[in-house]
């Protein structure tokens, strides 16, 4: 998993299912330090993480679809958790 | 997911029977500021995209197959969405 | 795998229950030098390892499945051992 | 997908029967311009590609078994076609 | 697959028992001009290679998993061969 920052939102007509009720978020890669590394990546949201949040990014299909509890969906990357506390 | 801008077209004999009725778009992946950062892939489309649209690109064999509804299928990259609205 | 050094730990309130009893540990990727090489993952720990210490990272989710003994988990990186030589 | 040029072969003793009957192809990944971007990939060829020619790289495990209608072969790159065309 | 060369061995602790007899070796990757490109892999030996051989590093898990012959194994990198000839 990675930290991210969640940057803001993308509206997308999603030729699929999975996505009618997801909110698709825009995640800034952070460095341990907090800092933006210059990538991102779009993340389904299952926390409900706003703007401006750190957050947590599990980057893996079979790990995205069983968060999601789905067997099939064209999912990725997923936004598994916000960070409380980062001790490093 | 990844934010790509749909570059042109790539016209290739597959030696699978599986693309024989896909388009294969070029898609140059882009910042959340909607600049190309210099990487691109070649990606199936199922919605419809045209050169210059702005899409959503899904970059994992099981969920691409998924959304092939194909369950043989050499594929890892797809545009899954043309994106309508980006707030970063 | 990777070598990588325990730089800390990573709260976050995480949407599934896999992850209620693990730690989270912060790795920097080290060259085999054993120098930063300006990477990092967060990995789940099975092995008990501390901060400072050179550690192997497994980074693929099926293999972090099977190394949890869990079916179901969204994980993707995994501390697998705690280094003990490195001869290069 | 990406596209490549084929660079040349590989000979090696590799400890699957799998590849006893497989070519294995340099392949130079390309620009869309047509240009080497500085990384390549060895892949199996079941196209029968020459060198000099470009390629398009499917570089995922499952799909490369498919393709090559095994269910157990240690393979993650093939070359799936022959690049007639490029309109970028 | 990529090309590399063994730099060394490393010795851990791993916390599963697939481990118990495999050697792992360091490996740098190299170029198709047989130059080290400053990346490396950590990756299982199963074909007896010694340090300073070129090798060919296959890195995906489920290919990993079959070469090995284990249906569970947290492997994801693995020499499955030794170079006899390189010509690009």
């Amino acid at each position: 998993m990675k930290l991210a920052k969640v940057a803001g939102t993308v509206v997308s007509t999603i030729s699929a299912p999975t996505f009618d009720e997801q909110r698709l978020l825009l995640c800034d890669f952070l460095s341990l330090d907090g800092e933006a590394v210059g990538g991102y990546v779009i993340a389904v949201d299952v926390v409900g993480a706003g703007v401006g949040e750190t957050v947590l990014i599990l980057d893996e299909g079979t790990g995205a679809r069983q968060i999601m509890e789905m067997k099939v969906a064209p999912i990725r990357a997923v936004v598994v958790g916000i960070v409380d506390d980062v001790d490093a």
